[in-house]
């Protein structure tokens, strides 16, 4: 079977100087890939219609499917729209569905509407109009010498409802398409290098349409098997076997056999025990607690955190000690052992995490550098702690933080539950 | 003045499938309009020799400045290496100085030396090796036909470190690079619309060379000036003057006059005054206080947050009475001031705000639906709350309600300070 190709096309001159980081162009991927399109390519170009237009041309000739976001909005820096009346020879006509739309969304938002807003109801008329249901810019579709070129604002939760209601479904009405399935496994606290040497043979051995990816962020590596096929049965069954065959060779590593984050595994371990955890964070400054809600369901396995920035708050409200303090100082293991005491006594809870570090940029000293961070975990019977140096800036060291705690409650938590049997 | 013109090019299968956002491509980008290097265009291709080819070979027609990473890790899927050996027509060869590099890292680290770290110290013979002080894969640039080429290693910190350390510097010191002028404002609770039509007059009057653009993201729009000219020294003076006419315009909903973001714009004005703050987040879990520490220096305005996911800890760390949760819900007004009140007399703070809503995609009735929030805003003398409706997705509507919170409580604070005066 014929490979189907696509490329991505993202358009708007913010993405040029650095000012918008794309996330677009890897959720529209992840939905072409769902459905056995193959992403060769993602082109970022600026509002520049000569731009726009050979890079239309340049794609079409090695992709079925061309898929552009961005540059459809109402003001003048927006050529989008222009640009493919141009390319596809169209004359701009009104919707009348998109026209109601913007005049329902503005009603509903109780705001008054302007001729710029209604002029959002614009389209080629040689497009099929794929209804837009968050917002005022519709998708367009459109087909030219046997390529789909689609449309679509740049806001991301607007294109997202497009991609999955329309397009996706539109897209495999339309094509036939190969097979393509992917496999992934999370491994916590080994690095890349050592991994593959572990994999050596494994990769070497695997049949030549299935292949082995390292991806590596934030003291994980995620490890991806990808299969292509005519036969998506028969593709996902040869993939499922080398799987099965890679999981027991980094069993000690792996923190998940699907490709979910580290605190969506905590998660769903804590939900399969039914048991809860709560924070008490310092130089994680409450990231952790995002990271654990940010997930629909977290409140059956969370119920709270405290965030003591200051050492007030982490004597006031968590009740360390002040000599603790004094004595060992805020970053110390006496002083995170306190934490997760305390914040087990103020949260009730199963299991509790406490971090407290220095960030950076400033803030280090000699004994207590940079990146130097003191995490513990526990429960009401027991209190583990651990330190960990991070030479990274501030950002990074506060995501190898919450990973490396999280890492560490996860194995705390399967430990007390074997104990337990 | 002639342009210099770069291409981005980011390689690797991680990026077509969509498992990773790719954030390297803003930050290069950002680096290269700094030193008035225009990018015309970005790349993400796969791990694929002929496309890494092709692509570097339809680059290099039409920019200057060529600016490759990712594909130089240790594993097999890294293929960038080999790719640029054969493009530039070099032999391997190992520098000594990335040699030293891998051992120093590997012996601090306390890590086993394999000979697949060693690999990284190899190099095409003819490129110029860029030191990587965070990692061990070098940076590598190239000459061929008057066209730069460097290659940098994908993982985002030691891009960065190769990036602003070495690839700018050298690329200043090797190009005559003209005047690019960047000014920003950031507006909130106005949509891109509105505003568009009240700049409308002013931008038709724009000197050609000066650019406005609207850049929306989450209740917020950023409005930008771009200038560009020979004379750096003129360039900024024009675009400042354009500056100062439009923020007049806009005065009503400018958060900030430079580019920065609203937390960031909160705690300037906290500092300023010499207060701080302290939040209680139920439907924010946490992100709020993430944002705000985000940033380095933050402990001189925060001292800490409750994130009260559960309706016990709004009650026992709190002290919301159980009655007002019975009565009213804990999303509501009664439910929010009463968190404000509460957080501010557990963590001493001159300002708190609190949070509690229906973030999705469960947990919505009719009377509260998805999206439906409170928030209030206050201090020891005064708490104002206000209700909000945000229909997007939970990532979305947490976010817009941070942003929501942080706008209030900006706008409380700024009342406050005025009817001291």
């Amino acid at each position: 079977m014929k490979e189907v190709n696509a490329c991505i096309i993202t358009i708007g001159d913010e993405l040029l100087i650095g000012q918008t980081i794309d996330t677009n162009s890897a959720f529209i991927a992840q939905e072409l890939n769902k459905i056995g399109i193959w992403v060769k390519r993602r082109v970022a170009i600026g509002d520049n219609k000569e731009e726009i237009l050979n890079t239309l041309t340049e794609a079409s000739k090695e992709n079925e499917v061309i898929i552009i976001t961005g540059g459809l909005g109402p003001t003048a820096d927006d050529i989008t729209k222009p640009t493919l009346c141009e390319y596809f020879h169209s004359k701009i006509t009104i919707d009348e569905g998109a026209l109601q739309n913007v005049k329902d969304i503005f009603s509903k938002l109780n705001k008054p509407l302007t001729g710029r807003n209604l002029k959002q109801a614009e389209v080629p008329d040689n497009c099929t109009v794929l209804p837009n249901l968050r917002g005022t810019a519709p998708g367009m579709w459109f087909e030219k010498d046997n390529v789909f070129y689609v449309s679509l604002p740049g806001v991301p939760n607007e294109m997202k409802g497009l991609m999955q209601n329309s397009v996706a479904p539109k897209l495999k009405d339309s094509l036939e398409l190969p097979a393509v399935v992917h496999r992934t496994l999370l491994t916590s606290g080994i690095g890349e290098s050592t991994i593959a040497d572990v994999l050596e043979d494994f990769e070497r051995d695997l049949p030549g349409h299935i292949k082995l990816a390292y991806l590596p962020s934030y003291g994980m590596v995620r490890l991806r098997l990808t299969g292509r096929g005519s036969d998506k049965e028969m593709v996902d069954q040869e993939v499922s076997v080398q799987f099965e065959k890679m999981k027991p060779l980094v069993a000690e590593w792996m923190v998940a056999d699907s490709d979910i984050s580290l605190q969506q595994a905590v998660s769903n371990l804590l939900k399969k025990l039914g048991k809860t955890v709560a924070t008490a964070e310092s130089c994680t400054g409450g990231y952790i607690a995002h990271l654990i809600t940010s997930k629909a369901g977290s409140s059956a396995i969370f119920n709270g955190s405290i965030v003591s920035y200051s050492n007030k708050v982490k004597e006031n409200v968590l009740g360390v000690k002040e000599e603790t303090i004094r004595n060992f100082g805020a970053v110390s293991e006496q002083t995170v052992k306190e934490m997760v005491q305390g914040v087990l006594s103020c949260i009730d809870s199963d299991y509790a995490l406490a971090t407290s570090g220095i960030m950076g940029p400033d803030g280090g000293s000699v004994e207590k550098p940079v990146g130097m961070v003191w995490i513990a975990v526990g429960n009401k019977n027991n209190v583990k702690a651990a330190q960990y140096k991070f030479r990274y800036d501030r950002t990074r060291n506060i995501e190898m933080t919450a990973q490396a705690a999280l890492t560490m409650l996860r194995g705390f938590i399967l430990e007390q539950e074997t104990l337990k049997d």
